[in-house]
């Protein structure tokens, strides 16, 4: 078999070797049943106790309350930034956005096709490197959307967004998704594209309060209305079984791993070693403002642009692959998920220490 | 490792083991890549090239026309039921539908959100045991829409519907795409769940002509839109990568194994095998329209619903799987798609021969 290399992918993203290995084991037969995990049919039984356990786990680690819904969803975040205005907002109503960089602008966008929308803080005055501390919002807006962390540009809220009105909280949280503990209840729906800390693409992780799920209109297509899901667990259609088994077995491992209070403490580390470094390197410079800094998605640069290629290029020789940054931002970007491991970090850093002397005097 | 057993699961099905063996390979190492599949960038060289044979396979095996585009969308056919008639069809417009069973039902209602409904053939007087011969059209419907297998009633039309106006035919061809080959120039757009010829559930084969990718409105979610696929070999957002890689082997396996045409004549072998020992049965008896019988989905009963599940059981003991009929017919249902092995047939027959033999005088 093939070493694995270190995947600084910002997603589709690296997954627990654990998680691969067990999935692998049961390509051609789940568990004992002579029939491979993608060819259960999803009203069966086998599929069913999958199905169900993953939901299960997924309420569990978060402790998700009773009244909320944990659905499954096809078509990633970009489906839900349409969905969700198709269900909450309305001519002459307003959704209030905090802009955080491209993926609060595609939601911004597609929310403009059904209502008005507001900008309550904005940090693209300075190319998104910031989280902003204030925020404007209208009166009684329909929802208030924000992105929890901004794979492009390096940055995250530490928390819920302070003093917005109302109860109707909407997150993207698809890069920061089960990376910490999240006190659900604060929120109306939490959104997530699995393909970062989740499982693979083609699965997303909506968590809905119960009064959300009811407030849609019912002349949509069926499934684009979350009451479909949420009648029949995310089953009245065949659901991406594949993906949700992934799912529960990332949820197991992170069961595991000291629940989210261990992503958490795991991810400090990791990110914490990474951005100590870059602050006494003399080469390199994070670029995410200090008190925004994303635990995820690592942003830095040496301010020559053709250096930055140099380095991506020789550490993709040294076995580490997806460090090159968005465009928007350059120079390099390092994801470091839940599941990238410690020893990425390790090498990243011994590799950016050997270029830094041999390019410094 | 345990022994496979015969999945005659309606969906999702059953998939060639060498595919499923292939996938196990490079399930922690997409080739020599170092990282699995699942885990690799959808920007990245790695995957793109997986994507893109995905694509010109899925092209050379049914002759699809340059003027055609093949996407890979997520939400299966049941999403379709409402992104066609979302792009095209409106206010005053009618669109044509050919019902022969749940999912035609189903597609039907999802138009009425948008604009009129024609039912310009139905066999729902006798159950939908059979394929329409003949169809009362509207005047210049929006479009014509049919179900080209029916899964639950075991019967599939043997080509397209004679005589329909105009040029935009629409075929839900979920349970018995590349099961034969097809003449796509005579469509509008073609769509199809995975989840039984094609590959695990979670992407959506739309094969779709040119000048229809643009008649759909500009004011609906981006992800609504089949222009946005289009524009972008269907990487707008993050596609449902590991689903389309399996697609891709399931693609080459149809080549090597004769291509469409291969297919066909493997298929009617089975599908033959099985009628033919129905039709000499003195227990069990076919239950569609004899013109009208699937090779996908062979349905029957033996006129006794508790002997009907006496028959289920046992088969279920000689490591039969899946041979329930679905509630609206009774009985029992084989679905037997591209991928399902003669043996299983031989080891049917079997298991009915002696059931017989002990239930009859």
């Amino acid at each position: 078999m093939t070493a694995r290399i270190f995947n600084f992918s910002a997603g589709p993203a690296v997954l627990p070797v654990e998680v691969l290995e067990e999935a692998r084991e049961n390509l051609l037969s789940l568990g004992s049943t002579g029939i491979g995990i993608m060819e259960h049919s999803h009203r069966g039984k086998a599929y069913d106790a999958v199905h169900m356990e993953c939901e299960a786990l997924c309420r569990e680690l978060a402790g998700i309350p009773e009244n909320y819904k944990i659905l499954f969803i096809q078509g990633g975040a970009s489906l839900q930034f349409g969905m969700i205005p198709m269900n909450l907002l309305s001519a002459g109503k307003t959704a209030d956005f905090l802009m955080t960089g491209a993926w609060s602008e595609k939601a911004a966008s597609e929310a403009k096709l059904y209502g008005n929308v507001h900008h309550a803080a904005s940090s693209k005055d300075q190319n998104y490197s910031y989280i902003p501390q204030t925020a404007s919002y209208s009166d009684s807006p329909a929802y208030v959307h924000f992105t929890s962390n901004n794979t492009i540009f390096g940055t995250e809220w530490k928390g819920e967004p302070a003093g917005y009105p109302g109860n109707m909280l909407i997150c993207d949280a698809s890069s920061d998704i089960y990376s910490r503990p999240i006190d659900v209840s604060k929120y109306a729906l939490i959104y997530a594209g699995a393909q970062k800390n989740l499982g693979p693409s083609g699965v997303t992780l909506v968590i809905v309060r119960d009064d959300v799920v009811e407030m849609g209109p019912k002349n949509i297509p069926a499934m684009l209305q979350y009451r479909t899901y949420a009648a029949d667990h995310s089953l009245y259609n065949t659901p991406p079984t594949f993906g949700i088994y992934i799912m529960g077995l990332v949820f197991k491992w992170i069961k595991k791993n000291g629940g989210l209070a261990g992503m958490a403490q795991h991810n400090e580390a990791k990110a914490g070693k990474l951005y100590d470094w870059l602050d006494q390197s003399k080469l390199f410079k994070a670029t995410a403002a200090r008190d925004s800094r994303s635990l995820m998605n690592v942003t830095f640069v040496t301010g020559d642009a053709k250096l930055d290629d140099e380095f991506i290029a020789l550490s993709k020789k040294a076995g580490l692959d997806g460090l090159k940054g968005h465009r928007s931002v350059g120079g390099m970007r390092a994801s470091i998920y839940n599941a990238f491991p410690p020893a990425g970090i390790d090498k990243l850093l011994e590799v950016m220490a050997d270029f830094e002397k041999a390019h410094t005097k």
